[in-house]
């Protein structure tokens, strides 16, 4: 039996578009004689459709393509992923559903059993799970269809009472079928991979797996769907970060033994692909052609005019320097440098004007007061201010150019540095700035090596250093990634040899700036804990406080 | 058997000082001869705790205040909700459980059935269900013990396939005891009580139900705890919006047939009083004591004033008069006037020096543009800037004045006037603020009556008024309400007797401003289904566009 596997990149609610692209693809199959196309989970709608499950308007759309696509499927079969009605009044009103498609309608349909419930996801907000298992027949195979998280519970710590695939494996499949949403992660791809191979090494039968590629705002969908044998071994990967399509015999697949195995690039090289494909995508699914951003000189903004070039072509790239009374010159010709490097528009507009008119008007109620936190606060507003200004009038979208470290801590100015359409490198630790820096780098210099060298700098005050107020990056880093990433107390992280003082004032800081992170644009997810949908916080609360 | 009620106003994560308000209770209820003292669900780290519960550190100091607390529980039993770790190896790490609490130790636990999952709660993300049902017996009676939801699945339409009171009804139980973290909504009391009342009528035993009372950020909780005897008659109600307590004597219940029921409060006034409550948690949780905000003139700012001037003291609350080039002479006057009824410190800044330097440093780049809606949104820029400055040098937090009929349709300006700590009025649409605004007047005239009846402007450029740009509020309120809070489609509004063409042009705004409301302050929640954490939807999406 030939499957095809469709890795396609859908927008949320597109209906339309999303089945032209499945009608495209189910024609592709069939000219290259496939039996069966496989789509991703929830292809219809797009994932995630959030609280537009919510509308009946929504669901009845979804069943409006599904006939469409059914009628398609004449002499071929397609899978494909939809919400579907609940029929009993008890429990919630919709499944998370895959329709096997055949003969011009609708032959078989399965529901999801394990709905992820934990950070980035939310299925059960919406999902009933299902309880009941059958297998699909086909043309004499017996086919075991689940739904992404359904293959997942083989770990040693399982986090659901239940296996599907330990119910259908009684049934005698002959092939696992998974349609997944599976978003990256700088370490997601190695760990699919594993667990796919773990299933076929359970269950001896082959399996076919196809997910979402494209972004969804801040959700990166990196495909690698894959066809792996019975024994484990990886017979055809589709593409990541791009939509793929490719068709595999399942019935050739035990003699194959020399097709390609995963090869998982490097963490840095994955998070430069997923962020480009996260800006590009931004930017197209909401038909906006050209961006702007703040260019200070240094690593942050420098890291995101370049991956913003790469993405959307540096001429639809336009960077505004923004000088303060305090940058320093070297910040200038830094900025100009990489902006020429690129070929990137770009503008001169010193801030002090507006600075100054803020000073004045506030004289009468600073009451003297000297300069400080709040007057390094106006200067990176005012340069928003001038940013969001040109954004508006000029037809661009603002890009955020904070990392991870910052917004963890709170090191940046809400409705200042903070403000943008989508975030960059808000998952991007400072630390891994530099490794992205160096890695655009690779071939030639890009970016200014003075940007990558020199100490950090807000430059919003006489010859500020990051270090004044923060611990060194290197140590901040490692600090925040137990924190965040692994989800230690402060016990742990000081028992793991961290300075207790130093431990405590960051924790503090990073639960005391919840109201900032709150207020901040979409960031485009990299890790498996991004600030974010992913990280729910308290905003008034008093822990490690 | 005597029972105390304890409505307490917990904070998240304050463990010590959820415990002395909790030992406090036990020491009155022992004083008042309660045989027990029931204290509302996740009491000892406050609800809710969100993906703090992901944190072992946290679940540790949980258990250590049940130790504390316990110890105490001499010659009294008490009731206290908190998270627990789940033994079983398989289903998700904890439980959200009941502790019985005697003899100075742990004699009973129970964990919740029924995970609400929707809205603003996500309980699945991080809890196992109960399974298994039973009573606890203490001084001759046999208690059922439940947990918020568990007593909800008795409407015509059940969310779950199990309903835990029908498996405790086996075990003959002799009264209930409910602990709960009900938020309050404006129609929130009334349908608490219903239920209350119909889990009487089934199980034909009296009810004991304990609530939280105070905010948590934008999650009010209203409190109404309460007694209901098993004919239906509710024995005893605690205050709404303070903390209350109670006790009585469950074996005298069926005989006071004399004691009142609840009588619901006007819409407006309930609405009114969980504002009050909701900004001065707020401040007082976060131990800050002062509010600014900038005060227009216009309706919505005069009523977050007047709200702020309740609950803060009308000398912690600054005004700011921030008046354009394009502002009228009257709404100065209006402001002003305002700012005296209620003896509120104000100033008055005019934004033109900031905006004319603006425009003079963006005058190269925009070229000869025509004035429009970029320079609009500078003007509500400069004020933010203006206001957080004085926030940042002072030491303020600003006071968001939005309503929900602008943060729907994306009327607003991100980062300028939808700036601030926390929206005060986010949840109340434009008609709602107007009875508001009168009900606030309802003695005397506090509000000059000019703010209520002008017709509303941004004043951002000449002779503006909101309806230029949108349909008048009396009818863009009804086509909101029926989208956002009864989630119809274009269809069923259409169908309701609403113009096509304004409905698909109303609901095309709401959703293509999802990226600004997700950079706003949390809101304060008075209605079934607010913006923020209850209505998550996608930014970058094409559904109805």
């Amino acid at each position: 039996m030939k499957i095809a596997l469709a890795q396609v990149n859908y927008l949320i609610g597109d209906f339309e578009g999303n089945t032209r692209k499945i009608l495209e693809h189910i024609q592709k199959a069939k000219s290259q004689q496939a039996d069966l196309v496989v789509f991703a989970e929830l292809c219809i709608c797009g994932y995630p459709p959030r609280d537009f499950l919510e509308f009946d308007d929504f669901i009845r759309r979804c069943y409006d393509q599904i006939q469409i696509i059914a009628a398609q499927c004449t002499d071929i079969a397609a899978i494909v992923g939809a919400p579907s009605i609940n029929p009993n009044p008890k429990g919630k009103p919709l499944y998370n559903s895959a329709f096997f498609l055949a003969n011009g309608k609708i032959e078989a349909e399965v529901h999801k059993t394990l709905l992820p419930t934990y950070d980035i996801f939310d299925e059960y907000r919406y999902f009933e799970p299902n309880r009941s298992f059958s297998i699909i027949p086909f043309k004499g195979k017996n086919i075991a269809l689940t739904i992404c998280e359904d293959l997942w519970n083989i770990s040693d710590n399982p986090l659901y009472i239940l296996s599907p695939m330990d119910e259908l494996a009684l049934l005698n499949p002959d092939v696992m079928i998974n349609i997944a949403a599976s978003p990256f992660h700088s370490e997601q791809a190695q760990e699919r991979l594993d667990i796919m191979v773990r299933n076929t090494a359970k269950y001896q039968i082959p399996l076919v797996y196809v997910n979402h590629v494209g972004a969804q705002t801040e959700l990166l969908f990196d495909g690698g769907s894959m066809v792996v044998d019975k024994k484990g071994v990886v017979q055809c990967m589709t593409k990541f970060f791009e939509e793929d399509f490719c068709v595999t015999d399942i019935d050739q697949l035990a003699a194959d033994v020399n097709a390609p195995q995963n090869t998982t690039p490097d963490k840095i090289a994955l998070i430069h692909d997923a962020l480009v494909m996260g800006i590009r995508d931004y930017f197209k699914k909401l038909n906006f052609g050209k961006a702007i951003l703040g260019l200070s000189g240094g690593i942050d903004s420098a890291v995101t005019l370049a991956l913003a070039a790469e993405a959307l072509g540096a001429e639809n790239v336009r960077a505004v320097l923004l000088p303060s009374r305090y940058s320093s010159e070297h910040s200038i010709d830094d900025a100009v440098g990489l902006a020429k490097n690129l070929n990137c528009p770009y503008d001169l507009i010193p801030i002090d004007g507006a600075f100054s008119a803020f000073e004045k008007s506030l004289e009468p109620v600073f009451n003297g007061i000297p300069f400080g936190l709040a007057e390094e606060n106006i200067q990176a507003r005012t340069r928003a201010v001038l940013l969001m200004g040109m954004a508006n009038k000029l037809g661009y979208i603002l890009l955020n150019t904070s990392n991870k470290s910052e917004a963890a801590v709170g090191y940046g100015t809400l409705y200042g540095d903070m403000c943008g359409g989508i975030s960059v490198l808000g998952d991007v630790y400072k630390t891994d700035v530099f490794k992205l820096a160096h890695y655009i780098n690779r071939n030639e210099e890009i970016i200014p090596i003075n940007s990558i060298t020199k100490p950090p700098s807000a430059e919003l005050r006489p010859d500020q250093k990051d270090s004044d107020s923060l611990p060194e990056y290197d140590l901040l880093d490692q600090i925040l990634y137990l924190y965040i990433e692994k989800r230690q107390g402060p016990t742990e992280i000081i028992e793991a040899g961290f300075d207790a003082a130093i431990v405590n004032r960051v924790l503090k800081m990073v639960n005391s700036n919840e109201w900032k992170r709150q207020q901040t644009p979409p960031i485009l997810r990299v890790s498996y804990k991004a600030f974010g949908s992913g990280r729910r916080m308290p905003i008034v609360a008093r822990y490690l406080l």
